[in-house]
């Protein structure tokens, strides 16, 4: 593969507290806020905005107050909360009330801040931080596989985070439809990181996420200086599909937890056969699929209320041509 | 030690999501409800009543609505709330609303249901399940370290709980000021089990808690029957202080996290000197304290907003008697 030019990035965002109980993502924007980070990237190639995406969540220490705001900026989400503040009440599909909720709201003002989406005004990069209770490690989650852009930056954090592993998720959903804060710049992934209960602070985990921006903060800043990026494979992760929690028909509350042997093996080969779920009166559920799948998000404590107890990936690598800055753009 | 006699334990409450997002317990009660629970007791020694605490929060997933309920067992607030209830909204500290908040109304309820507290009415036993998410393994938590009947329970788990390190934390509190739940039975404790995120099930830990609440049930059952039980020694961690976060003086945010090498390691020995918490900005700082004692309760997550870091205890050994039931009493 040839080599391929992009412009540089001038401007890049680091968002916390898009989910305000994810802890590391907001005290690691105070911490940069604090030391006036602004001062110091003067002097680097690009500008850097700390954005605290949800602070009213943040200072609830909840996901959301009425929606989660990293479901908000589909472009019909987006433009329809547009109609919703001009019109009518109607366009959106959460339960009316006499006010907007505030995180369509919020949405709308993260999309003037940050995009608008899909225009030439968008931040060039946007990286948003999150954690997750389940043993993911450090996880770009992404809706493309083929930004060499990020797949650069995740291939730098693979090769230099010492404490932690590295990888990618791909989500294989059409742009229009990719709902999460990132989506709004030009290039964009979640970054998440874990395991780390909700509401809490694990100083492994703040070092890790931590050294992850730098490493990317210092990859930015050469790419924009010029270094060329050489070409080569990486390891993806894609979605194939999510599976529920084992429920009461009636209540839909839960019969099941995740199986012993399954918790906390993220990203280890789940097999036919192998357990799945231990059932409250001691029943083990096995996994009936007939190909094996790398399971991840498993018995993440958020996605209870969403009906995914765990997700499955097939894993494959992807073939990254050389980048390089195209400064006279 | 000579022997001491107790009259039976008849009547004996497990109770469940007295805060409502710790997982554990809420799906223990259910599980036990759904077995109906009090066919198979009839055969017992003993009624066995189980209750859902705080189906409010429980139904929310959070720790509580409005205010904590497992700290509206004084006989003040039970006393107050009763005022509250008949004449004057000044009488409690919580925000003044035209309702009064839901937990103060269900801890009069609870006090109506097991106790009332200090009467002969009273349960003759409560356990009140709890998650952490601490590394505590399970813990007995209470008000006395001279209840013979829950230290001898507690000496029975030790002894047959095979999978998890069981201990007894002492909180040494006049019993009037006992604020909590299992404090409205005649003999009473709190269970606590970690480490679990709120919010989620991890099934190893769920196994526990049932196999500790079985082996309670069977000490209970054995004890109705008539088997006299040894006296001997058992270890008891009496609380001596807690230490709250390194705080900003002006936001009340948190400026540091526990330090790696203390996370995890609950009931390991913390000696002056040793690293305590690592700052945002990377200082290590470290236990001034003059006397080596056990942390526990290390980064639970529930007590940020209580200004709980860590909680430290002196360990020492109690004497215990035996113990036998006065089945004529």
């Amino acid at each position: 593969m040839s080599k391929v030019s992009f412009p540089a990035l001038s401007r890049v965002a680091v968002c916390g507290g898009t989910h305000g109980n994810e802890l590391s993502g907001v005290y690691l924007v105070r911490e940069y806020l604090r030391r006036k980070h602004n001062q110091r990237n003067a002097q680097e190639s690009f500008t850097l905005m700390m954005v605290m995406s949800n602070p009213r969540a943040v200072q609830q220490c909840r996901r959301y107050t009425e929606t989660d705001l990293n479901r908000c900026f589909t472009r019909a989400t987006l433009r329809t909360a547009t109609s919703f503040k001009r019109e009518s009440r109607r366009l959106i599909s959460t339960p009316i009330s006499d006010k907007t909720p505030y995180e369509i709201v919020r949405s709308q003002e993260l999309n003037g801040l940050l995009g608008p989406k899909g225009s030439p005004e968008a931040m060039d990069l946007v990286c948003d931080l999150h954690n997750t209770t389940a043993n993911m490690g450090l996880c770009f989650i992404s809706f493309s596989d083929s930004d060499w852009i990020c797949l650069h930056i995740y291939r730098h954090l693979q090769r230099e985070l010492a404490t932690i592993p590295v990888r990618y998720i791909h989500f294989d959903t059409p742009k229009n439809e990719a709902y999460s804060l990132e989506s709004v710049g030009k290039h964009g992934f979640a970054m998440e990181i874990g395991p780390q209960p909700h509401g809490s602070v694990r100083s492994n985990i703040f070092v890790a996420i931590q050294e992850g921006v730098e490493q990317m903060l210092e990859w930015i800043h050469l790419f924009n200086s010029g270094t060329q990026f050489e070409g080569g494979s990486v390891e993806v992760f894609t979605l194939v599909k999510n599976i529920d929690y084992p429920r009461d028909p009636e209540t839909r509350a839960i019969t099941a937890a995740i199986h012993p042997d399954l918790q906390d093996r993220d990203f280890c080969l789940l097999h036919p056969g192998d357990p799945l779920f231990l059932s409250f009166s001691g029943e083990t559920l096995r996994y009936k699929g007939k190909e094996p799948l790398y399971p991840f998000f498993v018995n993440e404590c958020a996605y209870y209320e969403k009906g995914i107890a765990l997700s499955l990936a097939r894993r494959r690598r992807v073939v990254i041509p050389s980048i390089q800055c195209d400064r006279d753009r």
